[in-house]
């Protein structure tokens, strides 16, 4: 079933005429027709089932159902922040991030990120809000995470998480492992917990003693050395093993 | 440090002369120096410090310093079944799946796969264990992973693993989160467990009736539904965490 976000409260048995947006994308990208369901989320974030009842031109209705009652969000509310990388590897993160749960992806410049975003910042985040919204339709999330550019560290030092991590390399060398464990552990469900990744660089001292002073643990994630975009889809993945699994 | 895998033993105190794709890769694409220190890895998977003692023309010699008793292997042996996907994802599956600590990924032809390999595949697999090989070169893996191509389904049935499973999205959807944890908990170190993963389309029904016929539990991985290159490092990932962090 095709699901939409919906920036509306929904009420079982109203009709509503679906956005332009959807309606081109029901109506003539998928050839919907008159009885097909799909689903539709609020503004609160509930996911309702509807059914297609009127196609007209560029005009689609849909009457709301019922209420699925699905919820497939991550207990905690979890923040990537990740260092400037190159290429599509900002894309891949926030798509394959969004399918495994992110509340929130924050790109930022580090010491060692080789690639610089600048005035090029407000194009490539509403590109990558895009990618999110297009992602969190496939997996079929209860809401949309939210991506955006910051500075630098010292901007995120301002913001408030419960928890905060960073992934550090060296300490997964030295075969520090549960940190990670630790901190999911201690963080409640509806908490913020964040995590920092390096780019391909990695991160510097500076950085690190930086994150340090404002209250951010050094966490390894696995033995193995995992590549800038490849680290945070681990640790996603850690957070719903330990939360949803376990 | 630079990580190398050698296909002969090594031993303490041994000065031996670096095969030709390694010692073009030190001494011209790296430009290493005398006294330099490099990893390399024996046939018997133990991970050696080394030091560069001779670099002449294209001649790299290096002698072994000592063991370094890392081991940064899963405890179990574990095999990706992917079913035959469009683009590059086979590339970003191996490579992905091989920082996260893989055994053996094999691709197949599935009911719902978009692409055929057919005479490609001997190609392709060359290529994709070239990238197993690089990936499992900068993840500083004991192992380099094995990369195979079977010609369905069938085949991968006639194979032996202590623990198989088959990630269905059905059974995602149905909220059945158990089967993974249970089949990962019931795997002893050393034993090998599989999961196969569908294409883009999903997996049919006769496959599913087939795979269960032949041992394979239906496994729902996590609430929301990832896609056929991203499920297969979620699982990867669950089972680090399931058997190295917890």
């Amino acid at each position: 079933m095709q699901h939409y976000f919906m920036n509306q409260t929904l009420t079982t048995g109203q009709t509503i005429q679906l956005p332009t947006n959807i309606s081109h994308h029901l109506g003539k990208v998928l050839r919907a027709e008159v009885g097909d369901h799909i689903e539709l989320v609020s503004l609160e974030h509930q996911v309702f089932e509807a059914e297609v009842n009127k196609l007209d031109g560029s005009e689609v209705d849909a009457t709301i159902l019922k209420s699925t009652q699905k919820n497939v969000e991550l207990p905690l509310a979890v923040t990537i922040v990740s260092g400037l990388s190159k290429g599509n590897k900002p894309e891949w993160i926030v798509q394959k991030a969004t399918e495994l749960g992110v509340s929130q992806v924050i790109f930022l410049p580090m010491n060692w990120s080789v690639v610089k975003w600048n005035q090029k910042a407000s194009k490539k985040i509403a590109r990558l809000n895009e990618v999110a919204l297009s992602a969190a339709e496939q997996s079929h999330r209860n809401k949309v995470p939210n991506v955006t550019y910051l500075d630098g560290l010292k901007s995120l030092t301002e913001l408030n998480f419960d928890t905060k991590l960073v992934a550090y390399e060296e300490s997964a060398k030295d075969g520090e492992e549960t940190q990670l464990v630790k901190a999911v552990k201690r963080t409640s469900a509806g908490q913020s917990i964040v995590a920092v990744f390096g780019p391909e660089g990695g991160i510097s001292e500076a950085e690190i003693a930086l994150l340090k002073d404002n209250g951010f643990v050094l966490a390894g994630l696995a033995p193995r050395i995992m590549r800038t975009e490849t680290a945070p889809l681990y640790f996603l993945s850690a957070v719903s093993v330990l939360t949803e699994l376990i």
